[in-house]
């Protein structure tokens, strides 16, 4: 049948506007003719043998057969000892890599213009190691673990990044100044990798430095690659630079083409089901798992479409600056890819 | 003798620029008819018995005296195994609670205005434990080390301070949803001090929200407290929302009124002794010191007259946009200093 020749893609809607944002896209993927299927999938947290969390199964299978998925909001559990499911999935598929592109969006009015970098961060270690105890009464410590093998992994990935998208450098961030052994482990791991990629500036730069760098003129970075809290706070930081997390795509990436893309904002679930959420992030992200996939011609068509209608500024979700619906922002969004053809 | 009616503080010149802005500091004291004097005190690193690190026994006594002190940057060593300076006298004289005023200058020109809070940072323990292991080869940890007492210490100077600056609110910022034990544990005890202080609103979120926030709007944030390196991560970031570490103050502060006050920029060895330094954020690190010792008029006259050349744009340092000299701002600022009686 025709569909054997469609790549299917693991969609996962997710909670609160999750479901109505990922309508969104797989209606601007239809306009598109974007020749891919969905194979949604549900993501709650379930209890496997011996207490631990796990994905469900029917998740597990989908992605480890299509290898790609797409994921709207997860809720953030509440009750101790039950993992995020963002977690929990970037870490049962190995993800490794977050990636997250911060370009500026002409029209959409921010304190700055011009931002154009990349956050990569190690998604599997560092200060989400989970291993805490608790040493006396009253004195806790928690384990941030740095190895040499991930280390190596998220430069070489950052490296290669940067090549693949003809970006010029690579900035390692880190406090090896106070944590020594485990940040000088992930620098010296940086510094190594450099040596392979000439063709890449390579500069090292303290955590808080970046931060004061990044707000007076964030237009001085490329490709930025660091541990992992450190990536959970600049990604944040510079998501904020260029309109916040309805805006910016984020990808998880780990070995072999398997790849989660995820809208990073939460779950609104003030707004869910009433057609107002903005669908962009999810979209974005969208893009970058069609360029992921190779489809680069129908992930720039998509982006345009999106960036023009911002641009354009008629048919905005209130968070843009608008009073359209999200159903109405789509449909416009559309109606200019539909145009393109 | 007239002098036994004055206060000494120990001042601490430190490296590059140190000395020179620590002049221009002294001059402008002098202007004003401070009542104090100077015990200057050198800093280097010496090795004790055993081979620890310490601060020189001259200086030691010299705070244990005063028990105030005023310092320029001090060089950050290289060498492994050498511990930072600056660190190092936190860590001598129990400095726990380490205090950044953020507050917009005029006719300073930054993306942001009207920014007005404070950071206030666990100064002792958390990820600056200095604890770190080899596990096996290529495999590394660091220990964060949280303790009930520092940050019930913490958040009580934090609550503190907000009442007694009319301050309204305190934000704790943290990563409890990953670091549950140790964040937690800090969260627990901000939430448990919060409830002795009902006249001060109390919030809490986290730090990379905090991030993503702030250079959105910084507004809407007043005094925030947090574990040692999210304190080190925002104090950077929020200075660079005002004009960057050259004008920003800073107070390391101890128990029962201990305390030293720093610049906490660079040692800039580049432009040493090239009369070229602004001398602003050691200034007004004076002025906060100044506060703490209770000489608020004193204080007050000299913060104007600081921020009166700001505004006026007539002689500034090189940084600050000017062509003048380290000592044609000091001397401008005397001369206004003066000019006030
Ligand atoms: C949801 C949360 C656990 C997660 C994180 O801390 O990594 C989020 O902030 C992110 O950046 O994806
Ligand atoms: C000099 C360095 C060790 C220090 C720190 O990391 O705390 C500095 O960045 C600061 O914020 O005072």
């Amino acid at each position: 049948s025709f569909n054997q020749l469609l790549q299917t893609v693991t969609l996962i809607p997710g909670d609160g506007i999750g479901p109505e944002i990922s309508v969104a896209v797989m209606k601007i993927f239809e306009a598109a003719k974007v020749p891919i299927q969905w194979e949604e999938r549900n993501v709650t947290a379930i209890q496997g043998p011996g207490g631990r969390w796990m994905i469900p199964p029917d998740c597990k299978e989908s992605m480890d057969r299509t290898l790609i998925g797409l994921k709207g909001p997860l809720k953030t559990p509440i009750a101790a000892g039950h993992p995020s499911m963002n977690l929990l999935l970037r870490k049962t598929f190995d993800l490794y890599a977050n990636v997250r592109p911060c370009v500026s969006i002409e029209g959409y009015k921010t304190p700055y213009t011009d931002v154009d970098l990349v956050t990569i961060r190690e998604n599997t270690e560092g200060e989400y190691s989970g291993i805490e105890h608790i040493i006396v009464d009253g004195v806790v410590q928690s384990i941030k673990l740095i190895t040499e093998d991930a280390s190596r992994r998220i430069a070489e990935y950052a490296f290669e990044y940067a090549r693949n998208n003809q970006r010029n450098s690579v900035t390692a961030v880190h406090k090896a100044n106070i944590m020594r052994m485990s940040d000088g482990l992930f620098l010296r791991k940086c510094r190594e990798v450099a040596e392979n990629f000439k063709d890449i500036k390579f500069t090292e730069m303290y955590l808080d430095t970046v931060c004061l760098n990044m707000v007076q003129d964030p237009t001085q970075f490329d490709v930025l690659v660091m541990p992992n809290l450190y990536g959970d706070i600049l990604s944040d930081l510079c998501a904020g630079l260029i309109g916040g997390l309805g805006v910016t795509p984020s990808g998880n990436i780990g070995a072999n083409g398997v790849a989660i893309f995820e809208s990073v904002h939460g779950t609104a679930p003030d707004i869910a089901g009433l057609d107002m959420a903005n669908p962009t992030a999810l979209l974005l992200s969208a893009v970058m798992m069609l360029r992921h996939m190779g489809m680069h011609d129908y992930g720039k068509k998509i982006e345009t479409a999106c960036f023009d209608t911002i641009r354009d500024k008629k048919v905005l979700t209130g968070d843009l600056g608008g009073k359209s619906k999200c159903s109405e922002f789509t449909e416009e969004i559309c109606r200019r890819v539909r145009d393109m053809d």
